[in-house]
């Protein structure tokens, strides 16, 4: 098989938000046996003009979910952000997973020179091509919202390392 | 054109380090601005166990180096790890783009199926397919460090943002 737009996607995102979904379970035990609530850890920021734990998570998931429902020209399931705890945010994991599931690749491949435009802030829009939009741009939102979840986690004393990170990356 | 083990490795890598070597730019420049010793940055931890930026930095370098590498089958130049302050930092990730220029294509296309072997800590190695290696293993490993590094710069006061981590993507 050679690579492709799909398996240069889903199972990237797949994998990464399975991953993400342990160090949640991780951070919760943590809590849990230091008898302190996760809400703590879900509100965590590692500057007081950054994005809390909370909304790490919810981009990351939505990162994986409008790359592949922009590239495949599906609409993605919206999802309110209401989540607030630990074992919320799995769950939005899991419904996540479970959308991108639903994705057949062949509604992913060839699509490397699709022009996609997606909102950059407010008023603005970005357009680029689907492998660069990919490459340049989903694929590094996905794991700088993973790793910056991760680090708030490490930084916090959760016992996690590197082979958490990459735990579902057994192929 | 159609995505292949070529353009989804060098680009990536070469954005994701020259995005990098753009972050600790703004490091030495905040250093530079407040009047700090900027090896107080280098040398700094989100966790008293875990790497410091200097070696997240040396470690981005080296999974993007060794990748290509391993999977084009070349022998990838060995630096010594001396680098102390940004400004070397900075140096060693030229050194490494410089390397990762003379790659060609060719060299990595077609290479999906190749069986990759590669340490695992002091006495073990791992075995993956070429695209996996890639995908489940070297991409996620590059943007961990570039991303925790630059987490670091952030709990630090810098002025960054993701659109400094995002910089060079205007792919």
């Amino acid at each position: 098989m050679t690579i492709s737009m799909s398996s240069a996607s889903l199972p990237v995102f797949q994998t990464a938000l399975t991953n993400l979904s342990h160090l949640l379970a991780k951070g919760q035990a943590h809590a849990d046996a230091k008898k302190f609530d996760s809400l703590v850890l879900a509100q965590y920021r590692l500057a007081p003009d950054m994005l809390p734990f909370t909304r790490q998570v919810l981009i990351a998931c939505d990162a994986a979910k409008l790359c592949v429902a922009r590239l495949a020209g599906l609409e993605a399931p919206k999802f309110d952000d209401t989540e607030t705890t630990l074992a919320d945010l799995i769950g939005r994991i899991q419904k996540t997973l479970e959308w991108l599931q639903t994705v057949p690749a062949s509604a992913l491949d060839g699509t490397e020179a699709k022009s996609i435009t997606f909102p950059m802030g407010k008023d603005k829009t970005r357009t680029m091509l689907g492998e660069d939009y990919l490459k340049h741009w989903a694929i590094p939102n996905v794991f700088f919202h993973v790793t910056t979840a991760y680090v708030i986690l490490r930084h916090n004393g959760v016992d996690v390392g590197k082979g958490d990170f990459l735990l579902g990356s057994n192929a």
